[in-house]
C-alpha cells in the first residue's frame, strides 16, 4: 500500500496511491481513515513531503564506503561507528518530489546528494525488542540528504550544511509492503546513474537502531529515521536534475537551482 | 502576558495567566485567539510544556565559564565558538513543570541541570535583520537541558546524553514582556542556591542566533531556541528537586527519581 500527502482544497491530505490515481483519505495512516468518494490523476497532483515527523532523526555514517569517502573529503580520518546512535536533521528543510533544491549564492561548489532509505514510524512505542521492531515501522520512503561539504567541515553543527531550507527533498509516498533485503538503491544525476548500492547493507540496520534509540526514547506516530548513504556523491549544480530510486518504492526526482543564478 | 499551556478536557489547550487564575482560550497565542469564559485556579491546574516545536533548536556552549567547565568534566580542550552555529534538541524528551526527570537505570551519577533561558518564534520569517529579530519572537521561558556527561563524553550524537525521555522539562509559561538585559538565572538544588549568571551575558545573543539561523533557514510559529547555560553544573540523585528562576518569566521546578530506585 502507497501512502501519498497532498495539498486537498488547502489543507494537507493523505492519499492512497492506486496505479496512477490517487484516493483522498479522510484521517490518516497513524490513526483511523475512510476512503473519500474522490479520485485524482497521480501525474497531475502535487505530493507533499509524504509525513511532517514530531522529530526528524537521521544516521549519519552508516555505510562503510561512505564514510571513507566523505571522511577523504572533508580532511579528517575515517571513523566507523561502533554502536548505533542517531543524529538529528531539521522540518524546515523538507521538500517534496519535484520541487527545487535551492543552493544559497554563499555555498561553494561542492554540494552533494545523498540517497537514502527513510523509515517512517506508525505508533508510539519504546523499548522495542529485536523481534517486534520492524513492526512499528508504517512504511518506507526515500530521502536526499542534501549536503554542503564546505560548510559540513567548518561547521560546529550542521545546521547549514544539512539543513538548509530546501536541503531535504523526500517522497515521493510511504510504501508499506517492503522486504528490506531486497531493495536496491539508485542514484542518478541527469539521466546518468553514479550509484548502485544494496540498501539494507548498513553498518547498524532498521532494527539495530530501532532497538537501540527506544532504549531511551519514545517513539511517536510520523517520526521517521533517514538511514544513511553509501558511497561517494557528486557535486550538483545549477541546472542538474537529481534523482534517487530504491527499488519497490519508487523514485524522488528533484530539479537544482542556485541563488542569484 | 502570560501564556499557560494546559490539558482542557482530554485536548491541548493555551489559556492565560493572570495573577493565580488561568483562563483558557480557543485558537492559539501563535494564530488567533478569544478568551473562553471559563477560569481555573493556577495553583491546582497541571500545566504542560508551553509549546512543542516544530524544530527545537539549542545553542549549546554559549557562555565563557560552562564551556571551560564542561570540557575540564568531559576531559576535551575547551573550545569557545567563534560563529553562532544552532544545534538541535528533540521533542520526545519535553516534559512540563513538576513532572519528574527521570534518570535511567543504566545512567551514572553525572546526571545534571543546565539552567537555559528559551525564545519562542512567534512568526514565519526569513533573513531577519539585527534591527527586527526580537520582533520574530513571541516570547520566553525557561528549559533545563539535562545532561547525563559521561554518555555525552562517549556518544558521537547527543541522543541519549541530552535527549532521553523527561530530559528536557520546559516551563512554566511563556512570558512575552521581557527586557533581556535585565534578566536574571539562578539554579536552586533542594532549595540550596548554586548558580546565578546574568542571563543575557552570552557569547553570542538572542539576535545573533535569529539572524545567523535565518540566513539559511526559515523559523515557523512555535519553533524555540534554547540558549544554553552558565557555570558549572552539580549532579542530580533520586529524591532531589531542581529549580530554575529566571527574575521576571517564573520558577521551573522538577523533581528528580531514578528508574528502579
Amino acid at each position: 500500500m502507497r501512502w501519498a500527502r497532498i495539498d486537498h482544497a488547502g489543507t494537507p491530505s493523505y492519499a492512497i496511491v492506486e496505479g496512477e490515481t490517487l484516493i483522498p483519505v479522510r484521517g490518516s495512516p497513524f490513526a483511523t481513515w475512510e476512503r473519500t468518494g474522490s479520485h485524482m490523476k497521480l501525474a497531475e497532483t502535487k505530493l507533499l513531503p509524504p509525513v511532517i515527523p514530531p522529530t526528524f532523526y537521521a544516521c549519519g555514517m552508516n555505510y562503510a564506503e561512505h564514510v571513507r569517502a566523505v571522511a577523504a573529503k572533508i580532511g579528517q580520518p575515517p571513523n566507523l561507528p561502533t554502536h548505533p546512535e542517531i543524529g538529528y536533521r531539521a522540518n524546515n528543510a523538507l521538500i517534496g518530489p519535484g520541487d527545487p533544491i535551492v543552493i544559497p549564492a554563499d555555498a561553494t561548489d561542492k554540494v552533494q546528494y545523498e540517497g537514502e532509505l527513510v523509515a517512517v514510524i506508525g505508533r508510539k512505542c519504546k523499548h522495542l525488542t529485536r523481534e517486534n521492531a520492524l513492526g512499528a515501522v508504517l512504511g518506507y520512503t526515500i530521502g536526499n540528504d542534501v549536503s554542503e561539504r564546505s560548510w559540513q567541515k567548518s561547521d560546529r553543527t550542521m545546521f547549514r550544511s544539512k539543513n538548509t531550507d530546501t536541503f531535504k527533498p523526500m517522497g515521493p509516498w510511504i510504501e508499506t509492503d517492503v522486504k528490506l533485503e531486497d531493495l536496491v538503491t539508485k542514484v542518478r544525476l541527469n539521466g546518468r546513474q553514479i550509484i548502485e548500492f544494496h540498501t539494507n547493507h548498513m553498518v547498524f540496520g532498521v532494527v539495530d537502531f530501532l532497538v537501540a534509540m527506544t532504549k531511551y526514547l519514545t517513539l511517536y506516530p510520523g517520526d521517521m529515521v533517514w538511514m544513511g548513504t553509501e558511497g561517494e556523491c557528486e557535486n550538483m549544480k545549477h541546472g542538474d536534475v537529481c534523482e534517487v530510486e530504491i527499488s519497490g518504492i519508487g523514485v524522488l526526482s528533484n530539479p537544482v537551482v542556485r541563488e542569484g543564478a
